[in-house]
């Protein structure tokens, strides 16, 4: 692993006696191998994190001299004590097949989107667009994210920077919760060109499934008396003035509202609690990709102002977490 | 709640602006209206804590004035931070027959054991036997645990500090794991008397099943190469010395051993690591009542001694944490 010069030369750079790594759950499978090679190279003593880790908002703080964390690009408004991000590219393009299934779906003025670790295939993959006629834009990042064209669950701001320039958008990546804010929050075509299956697909499908399970939570919440609004432990997705806002909010409407204050949000950990309907304020994936996990709807803010009739169904957004 | 009045007096003695609950799985049901009576009553903002809690070892750190955590009793060698145990005993005892079922079954001189929610029975149930001609004794705490008699499931010291004034114990509790490192220990029956069921049953058999699973674990990890040695970051369960000494003691013999930090451990979140076999330093329960959830061995601290051929077969002993 010539890799990981560079990280060595950090760790001595820095200093550091004790190092802690933490690994997005599919970099889970080199954790051993890396602690390993650090502790014999640098000699010093390595900390695998095993809480889990879903992205540059969720970096947990560790007894140690260094943190390095693998597989996310830094948020560059967080605050970041003792932690180097270990971002490497993936491997390089080496097909534009799955562009080419993806081009036909395609109108001529398209944006570029992706995440961190296909970022480095962008400006190849405009250049093969523009070949065959596209006009292509990369939207430049803002402050919750570092590259141009980059994606997160809960920031589109590379896609809507370049909305009034584009007639739809190409997604280079495998999921579809990335893009699935883009095609709700933007009424032009989302089209996926995924390099592992090497296949292209339109999110439309996708997007409006999930619009009903949505609307099907709201008036399901309708009745609710009682709610649980969830505050993430997690530097980049606490949000404790909006769920203040929202209890606020919920008790000027006759409703009760509290707090619960939580590290990993996921379903058993949720059950018992007597509330009627849950308000999700940490990541917004929550409430979308395991809503069928949870006894009780669970709301996105937004949602939840619907509700509480402070928002019309027509404004139904979703859920970003802004600087 | 009447119940709740010196909890709002402790709040308010502290002058505490925001407070925050922590709550056993057991108690969640009661937690919204706790924390509303708290709110309306006392006039402070509360937080519950969704993070799960297993004991007095783990207490969350909260961003708020108080903690008032629930349904365990402190751990007295443990400094709390801005911590208030709010450990109600339970309803008062209100039938001796489960006590009568057991009675049968122990012998003259008898131990008696429990957790801290039944510790106001004690002295009624010891009078009761007494009665009937046993002689019985409830061990003194250490610095680990609150009360006497009170059993944890990481400290067995009221138990073995009557040992040798005793022929067999008693434990009144609903669950094989507390009495379950006792039966292990002391080569002297632990019978169980279940108040919820109303049953009592000897804990002989479940014993020899749990040691044949142990065994069994132990041979499994025999061929391991590389083996992952798991520290947690909760207060009372934090082994990190031991973890190091461990490591040290793997690579003495010729093994590869990585330590992994981690709060909650579950099979889900080590899924995916290339280790051959576990080593957990956390709660001692973990090895003992998941095992077959987990893909690689689960072992003790005592029992990677065994593996590593530095401690005898002949010397099993459950793990305990030692203040």
């Amino acid at each position: 692993m010539g890799e990981t010069d560079r990280l060595l030369d950090v760790i001595r750079g820095r200093n550091a006696k004790t190092v802690g790594l933490q690994f997005p759950v599919g970099l889970r499978t080199k954790a051993v191998e890396l602690a390993q090679e650090i502790e014999t190279r640098a000699h010093v003593a390595c900390l695998v994190s095993a809480d889990p880790s879903f992205g540059a908002c969720d970096v947990a703080d560790m007894p140690v001299d260094l943190i390095v964390h693998l597989g996310h690009a830094p948020m560059p408004h967080l605050r970041y004590n003792r932690v180097f991000f270990y971002d490497l590219p993936g491997p390089p393009i080496t097909s534009m097949a799955f562009v080419d299934a993806a081009e036909p779906l395609l109108p001529r003025r398209v944006g570029l989107l992706t995440t961190t670790q296909f970022r480095h295939w962008l400006a190849e993959i405009k250049e093969h667009l523009e070949r065959k006629g596209h006009v292509v834009r990369i939207g430049e990042p803002d402050r919750r994210v570092a590259y141009a064209g980059q994606l997160l669950g809960c920031d589109y701001h590379t896609a809507t920077v370049v909305e009034k320039d584009v007639d739809g958008y190409l997604y280079i990546g495998t999921g579809d919760f990335h893009p699935l804010g883009v095609a709700i929050l933007v009424d032009k075509p989302v089209i996926i060109a995924d390099p592992e299956r090497g296949t292209a697909r339109d999110l439309k499908e996708v997007r409006d499934h999930v619009l009903r399970q949505r609307h099907a939570a709201i008036a399901r919440a309708q009745g609710a008396r009682v709610f649980g609004i969830i505050v993430s432990k997690k530097i980049g997705q606490a949000r404790m003035e909006m769920a203040v806002e929202l209890k606020s909010l919920a008790e000027k409407h006759g409703k009760q509202a509290n707090l619960f204050l939580m590290d990993l949000v996921a379903p058993d950990l949720l059950q018992g609690y007597r509330v009627d309907a849950w308000v999700n304020t940490a990541c917004p994936r929550i409430a979308i990709e395991d809503i069928l996990q949870y006894n009780q709807p669970m709301l996105t803010p937004q949602e939840f102002e619907i509700v509480l009739g402070e928002r019309p169904w027509e404004g139904y957004v979703f859920d970003e977490i802004r600087a």
